[in-house]
């Protein structure tokens, strides 16, 4: 059976889910597209998908019946509406990050989602889908290092464009450790706080750069991770559990060793786009084979709460210099 | 377009690209089976690819209008034959390796897809398609380690089955790095030594094990590879090219970097079928999409019939101990 | 000129200093030993200095003639006097660690030093003659990473002996990162917070384990530090600067690398007193050279009472979970 | 005890011995020198051992009363005539290598040795001191990584200057890997080949630049080793052994691993005189404590005379190409 997909917005991320999900991967196609400028839904159409109907609206996408799923990759202030749309069609819905801009947005995605009686979202947070990240995991389940009692990460960009700003550091980048993390070690956040020091040179006016953020688990792991976004040397994403019995890493992208020039090493990627481009296509694969079957097994609506709420928290952190407590709803049975 | 694929062979590696071909990758499907054993191909057929019509002979499936592709997975002594009808009938076909048992029989198969005017030969020689391998050539062809020299190789197997005996660590365990070797320089063997000392007591009795092959090329790359079936620590699979500026090594697969009981380390493979099971998705991916636009750009008849030959001087070198050349008809101006 | 040195504390690390100075390392001699415990004084002078005079008091070998530098290494309690005495008697002192067990004597250290007009006292922080700290520092001095923004190291000991109680985990271990990472960035301390979190299942009752420190620099440099010593792995030594264009780590130990039983890898010491042993022949070699010359290369006095203050400041902060500032007396023009 | 040691040969490795034994090194002192410059010998002794007398032959040190041991560093042609005098002597002498110039010239010193009935000979081959090729060695001994099977290793220079010509490949830098490969694996050789290919642009003319030699021992262990004297990219030394088990590498140096540029990883030497000079201080004050004590513990002539034979058969086989057996007189009872 093949997948029939409507996706809403044609941006960037927009066009490549479309590539791949229509022609790439086994098992779907692209059916219909919309775009808040028409234009861009019909070149989209006629370079990926050119069998697709391109409608007017998000809503002409979820209502279309040759659509069995959508994909919502419009910006993200548009989630909300499409994403309650598309639970109220009874449709499956993969929704890129952010699941909602608010953390009541997310509420009452997760509330609908909850009142539909069906499991039909999932948001894009794509690691979860990393080769890498998925073994790092597979170590800690194993129970070879013991239960794990901390964990240091580093999210380092060699630089950012002129439009990132305040808090983006938490909201754009940190949010993508907010969500692998607990899923890494199968926890909840309960307290934020930020550490800053000393500013790079190479920090831009009005950004606040590097710091640490240091979350901590119910259970009482202690997570310190390092934000960098201006550390000129690469895209470099670090990851180490420290258990009781030993340490696991996040493995390195494969990359050739080299000897050249008195240095013996490997190159580091600096383009973000590249480092997790493969998980993308696992991500989206996975999502058509649960969808097929009725199933939901990526982040849910609650992970995109639960992310809402951490990154608000440390955004107030990253303010105060305080140590934030992160108080959610109460986890409903049907996300257990 | 899906490209309606035939398979004659339904043993394990049958099994594993039907699989592959019929609901994995993307653009094909599998529409005509056949094995020696017919209840094979039934059962192979009902699990994974059950609107396929079940044939009683190769020739059968070759024949099927319903079939514009064949792949050949049946034992090596039948390839000659699935192949050269394959290329009688003008169908692209994709034979797992060896391409044929003798190096007269790849011979044939050369001039038969000469004579045919069209390019319709694959052979099975997956590594081409590893991730680590084309980081490797990428890094060669750029010019950063300037021309090769020296290639120093290992391949060593934790241990081996039983049937593995006399000079299988050559014609089955070798026969990898004969075609990948010569793709990473892309050039040429002209000679063949093998270095035999002393034996490994994991050697069960009437195995050679460990010994070095040492292969010479075209342009004077000195070629050194270590064949060791029973190092019982692990699969592993090295490679290090030694260019006129600089050194570049096959990169390791991903592994979670452990501290544990006092080492620091990562977990070696020790289930060969793993190391390169990607690499078999690419292999088949990249012939599907090659094979719809008419093209074959992947290991030719040309390179199956030089690892044959090679492969031939390789067991000559092992018994008499003598460097041996490698003598081959010339290479004909349609694999240029 | 050979130094003719006399040594008060013949317990164990005090029979390590005496067997390196008088007989491993050139240019000096041991020729006055004290102990609390006559009998360990005049055993170890018969095993590791046979010519050397068994004095009844520690007075006694400071005010021998034949005496003309002091090694302390008696029990903590009694540095303050030695070292006081040996600056009375205008005699260069290298006392190990600590150079006293208050930040008020250590003080009191201090200003006897700079009335006495003279550089007179080295404390044993040891890491600083650590080959590897060296180079780290060697790429810090040398701007190749930029201005150091972070810090981010770790200390963990496989685990520690039931002694080991309260506060040692500040006291005992953190107290060489004190020394050590200040001296890396040439940066003095202005605050400490300690993060607590989940126990260790391996840590005996009353011991907090692991904890993260965090200091803060002058400059603003944050600085993490996981405290584990019952990791059970190993000893491990971790330290990575983050500078404003790259990031430079402490090497590890050099180890043979392995590969064995399906894993790739090194050992790890188990036993702390090989981590740095070698850097106690550099301490003293280099305290030996410097002394003959007058001069006072090392951790000075003013080192020894800002770890004093540090180390207080830590333990507040692990018992309070605030951020404690750390405040000393200006420094004194005299260390500059 | 302070051994008096008299030196012959005052070029730059002679200078840095004296600077060695007279001050860095415990236990000895340098009492008399020569050189066949004898302004050489007088600037020396002015600015490394003032007390020293010069004399004007070298027959002169060996006879002076006040030198109880010699170190030979003069020209190579002259050491056997040194070496064999200072036998007669009944004086201790450490010769830097080679022992002598020829085979016959050693197996001279070798049959003066013997006929003296004390072991008085020590030759420096510095390698064996390395503490990385130590811990290998140790891990070899302790039969962690099984019975040795094979071993790959290399030799590669970043340049050679203009002088570097003809054999020098093997007669001055495999040398290094004669001796030391054999003492790791405790074993001898027994035939040599060397395998030429494709030669670097970097190599000046007259040069074969790269080149592999093969060695086989008398248990069979089969040693290939690179020898690349104009590799660019830096001084680097690998050595891995290959044994039933698993295998064991050489350590690499330590150096602070960095993420800068886009890279990571770690310096490589440049210069080939860093890389084993802590080697020459453990090597000089092991000698110092043997002497004292009457032994000889160290590379002996017997050494310097095997790598003699096997030299000259590693030049035999680079010239002609065959394989060629390494056959020297029967190994001593008194050096066993």
């Amino acid at each position: 059976m093949t997948l029939k997909i409507g996706v809403i917005g044609t941006g960037a991320i927009g066009q490549e889910h479309i590539a791949r999900l229509n022609g790439k991967l086994a098992g779907s196609t692209v059916t219909a597209v919309n775009d808040i400028n028409p234009d861009s839904a019909r070149a989209t159409a006629e370079r990926y998908c050119p069998g697709a109907r391109v409608h007017e609206t998000g809503q002409g996408v979820i209502d279309d019946p040759d659509v069995d799923a959508v994909v919502v990759t419009s910006w993200g202030p548009s989630h909300e509406e499409f994403v309650l749309a598309s639970i109220a069609a009874g449709k499956p819905v993969f929704c890129e990050k952010p699941l909602a801009t608010t953390a009541d947005a997310c509420r009452r995605i997760v509330e609908a989602e909850i009142a539909s009686g069906r499991h039909l979202v999932q948001v894009g947070f794509m690691r979860r889908y990393d080769a890498g990240y998925r073994l790092l995991k597979g170590v800690v389940t194993s129970g070879r290092i013991g239960e794990p009692l901390m964990l240091h990460s580093a999210h380092r960009n060699p630089t950012v464009p002129a439009h990132y700003v305040g808090d983006m550091g938490i909201t754009d980048t940190f949010i993508h450790e907010i969500d692998v993390l607990r899923w890494l070690v199968d926890d909840d956040y309960v307290s934020a706080q930020v550490i800053q020091g000393k500013r790079s040179r190479h920090a831009k006016e009005g950004l606040d750069d590097p710091y640490v953020v240091v979350l901590k688990t119910r259970s009482g792991i202690v997570m310190d991770t390092e934000i960098f976004v201006n550390c000129q040397f690469g895209y470099d994403i670090q990851c180490q559990i420290v258990g009781e019995d030993g340490t696991a890493n996040l493995p390195e992208p494969i990359s050739v060793p080299l000897r050249h020039q008195s240095l013996a090493g490997q190159e580091i990627m600096m383009d973000w786009k590249l480092r997790f481009i493969d998980s993308y296509d696992v991500e989206l694969q996975e999502w058509v084979q649960a969808t097929v079957k009725g199933e939901v097994t990526g982040p849910t609506a609650w992970d995109g709460y639960f992310a809402a709420v951490t990154s608000d928290a440390c955004v107030e952190a990253k303010r105060t210099g305080q140590i934030v407590p992160i108080t959610t709803m109460d986890k409903p049975a049907f996300y257990r």
